[in-house]
C-alpha cells in the first residue's frame, strides 16, 4: 500500500500541530477553534489529499463501524437469519434509540434465539431526547437495547451463534468474533494490527489504534471493494446498498449521519465515532476518507466531513441546498436568535 | 493597570498557538487534546503566571456573572427586596433547574411583582437529567425559570424595578440594567468596553469581549476587595459571602463549581462559562483566575481550573483527596469500566 508523504502541511505550523479546520463565531469574532487531521486516499493506498497529521494511530471508535460489520454478512450470518436492509444498516449504526431502532433490535435478537439481557454493551438512556423523555413519562427504565451500538453488538451474536461460537463473551480481544474482526480490518486498512495500541470503547469491545489514512485506505476499499475477494466484496456491496437504503437506522431523527446520506444517497457512506472520528467511502470517486478533530467535538468533526465532500466534489448544487446546516452550522440560542456559526475555516479552500 | 508581558510562552509554539493544557487518555494513548489559555493576575494588576494567549479578548460568557451581580447588591435593590445568600449566589448561577433553584426562583419573581414571563432568558428543559426526566414523567414542560440564567435575570429585573427603570427590553445593550453593568466590568476590570466586540449570549443578554488577564484582574478584586469604593466593596463582599454559604445555588448536584466550592469553602469563588471559559477569585491571595479552553469543552475548562488551583496552592492535601474526580476525571464506560483519564498535561508543573 503505498501511502504518500503528508500533503497540505503548513510551513508555519510546527510538526505535531494540527492546522484549525473549523471555527465557532460569535458576533464579530471567533470564539472557540478546533484543530483537526483528515485524509482522502484512493483504493490504491494513494493519499490524494491530507490535513494536518494522517499517520498517527487513533482509536476509530464507532466511525469504523460498516468494517465491523463486514463479517456479519461475510459469513453468513446474516442471510441465516433473514436480516433485512433495516437490521444491516442497524449493525453499522450509533443509533438514537428511537422507537423504530429499538424494535427492529428486539425482533432481531429473537431472530438469532437471544434476548437483551445477552447485549454486553451496557446501558443508556436513548440518545433522542424526545424518545427518552416519552420513556421518562411513560415510567420506563432503558436497557441494553437503546444503547446506541446495541445493533452491533447483535451482529457480534448473531455472527457467534451462526460460527457454532460461544456468545458469552463476545466482546473480550480473544473472542473469536473480535479476532475475525480484528482480521477483517488489518485487510481492509492494509496494516498490521496484532501490536496496535489498544483501548476499551464505550460499549466495552476492543477499539484498536489505526492511522487515519489506513482508515480512508479501508473505507475507499469498502465503498468500491472490486479488488477484494469476492464473498468479501460482496458483503460490503450488501452494507453500502443497506445503508443507503436506511440512512434513519444509522443513526436517527435529525442526527448528521441520516441526514446527509438521506440527501446523497448512494453517494456517500457515512459513519461518525465518539472523540471526533468521522469515516466516508465514496464508491464514484473510489475514495476513502477518515478525519478526527483533535479535541474530540462532534459539531466540528461534522462540519469537517461536510467541507471534505464539498472539497471532493460530491455534492451537488441541489445537495448542498438542502445540506446547509450541515455545511455551516447556525447557533440559535434559547430565544431562537441566530448568535454565530460553525463553520469551516479556509484550510479546506487551499 | 500594570499588566505584564506574556509568561509562559514556550518557545516550540509558534504565535498564535496555545499550549495543550488537558489530554484525554483511552488505553495506552492520548486520545483527545485541549489547547488553552489562562492568567493568573493580582489586585495590582500584574500578570503572576499564565499559560498561552491571555491578551486577545474573548467572550466571558457566564464566567463573569458574579461581577454582573454586583450592582443587584450595589444599588440596594437585593436589601430592598429581602434577598437571602439563596437568592445573591442564585444571581450567579448557571443552575441545574433543580427544585430549589427553581422554586427560589419563583419566590423572588413574586417578592419583586414579577412572573417568570418576565424572565426573557428563553427556555430549557433542566440541565440536571433527573430533575428533567421527573418533570416529563409528571407531564410538565419547561418554562423560562428553568433557564440555567433564570436567577441572573432576576436579578437584573429586581435592580430594574428597584431603580424604576421599565423592566421591558432589560436585555438588550441599551437598557440602563446592561449600562450599569457594563460600567461595572469597565471598573472592576480596568479596561473600557465601549467599542468592545460583543455578542449575543445564549440567554440573549450582551457579552462583551474581554482580555483573560483583564477577567481575571476583575476577579482578584472581587474578591480582596478593600481598595474599591466602599459600597461596591461591600456589594462584592457580600456576593462572596452569599456563594460560599450557597455553593449548590451556584450550578447543582455533581456540578462541578458547586462540588468545588463546597469543599474549599470561602477560600475559592469559581464560576463556569459557555464554551470553557472559567473565572476565580481567591480572597486570601489577592489573586484572580480567567482560562479559556480553545475549543470550548467544558470538561477541558475543568480539569485546566483544578490544574490552577493547585499551582496556586489554594487546594489542602485534604481537599485534593476529596477532589480528586476534578482533578484528574476518571472516564468510565457504559459498563462503568474505568477506560482513560481527563487529565492536566506537564504544562502546570513548568
Amino acid at each position: 500500500m503505498p501511502l504518500d508523504a503528508p500533503a497540505g502541511a503548513r510551513a508555519d505550523l510546527p510538526a505535531g500541530v494540527n492546522p484549525i479546520l473549523v471555527e465557532v463565531t460569535r458576533g464579530p469574532i471567533i470564539e472557540s477553534r478546533h484543530r483537526g487531521s483528515a485524509a482522502i486516499v484512493d483504493i490504491a493506498g494513494k493519499v490524494v489529499r491530507s490535513w494536518g497529521d494522517h499517520a498517527t494511530a487513533v482509536f476509530p471508535r464507532s466511525a469504523i463501524k460498516p468494517l465491523q460489520a463486514i463479517s456479519l454478512v461475510e459469513s453468513g450470518a446474516a442471510e441465516r437469519f433473514g436480516l433485512g436492509d433495516a437490521e444491516i444498516a442497524l449493525a453499522c449504526a450509533s443509533h438514537g434509540g428511537e422507537k423504530r431502532h429499538t424494535e427492529t433490535v428486539t425482533a432481531w435478537l429473537a431472530k438469532a434465539g437471544l434476548a437483551g439481557d445477552d447485549l454486553k454493551c451496557g446501558t443508556h438512556w436513548p440518545m433522542h431526547d424526545e424518545t427518552m423523555r416519552a420513556m421518562a413519562a411513560a415510567g420506563q427504565a432503558p436497557c441494553p437495547i437503546h444503547n446506541n451500538c446495541s445493533g452491533k453488538h447483535c451482529g457480534f451474536l448473531a455472527t457467534a451463534v451462526h460460527m457454532g461460537e460461544p456468545t458469552k463473551g463476545y466482546i473480550r480481544f480473544e473472542h473469536p468474533v473480535q479476532q475475525r474482526i480484528l482480521g477483517v480490518l488489518e485487510a481492509m486498512c492494509g496494516i498490521g494490527l496484532g501490536k496496535a495500541p489498544r483501548g476499551i470503547d464505550g460499549c466495552s469491545i476492543p477499539t484498536i489504534a489505526i492511522p487515519l489514512e489506513n482508515m480512508a485506505y479501508g473505507m475507499a476499499r469498502f465503498g468500491a471493494p472490486d479488488d477484494l475477494p469476492e464473498a468479501r466484496a460482496a458483503a460490503c456491496r450488501r452494507i453500502s446498498q443497506a445503508v443507503a437504503a436506511e440512512p434513519f437506522m444509522v443513526a436517527g431523527s435529525g442526527r448528521y449521519c441520516s441526514a446527509v446520506m438521506a440527501v446523497t444517497g448512494r453517494s456517500v457512506l457515512l459513519k461518525t465515532g465518539a472523540e471526533g472520528v468521522f469515516c466516508a467511502s465514496l464508491p464514484e470517486y473510489g475514495l476513502g476518507v477518515a478525519l478526527k478533530c483533535d479535541d474530540g467535538a462532534t459539531r466540528a468533526s461534522e462540519i469537517m466531513m461536510s467541507a471534505v465532500l464539498r472539497h471532493i466534489g460530491v455534492l451537488t448544487e441541489e445537495m448542498e441546498a438542502k445540506l446547509a446546516r450541515r455545511i455551516v452550522t447556525p447557533l440559535e440560542n434559547r430565544n431562537g436568535i441566530h448568535v454565530g456559526d460553525v463553520r469551516p475555516t479556509a484550510a479546506f479552500s487551499e
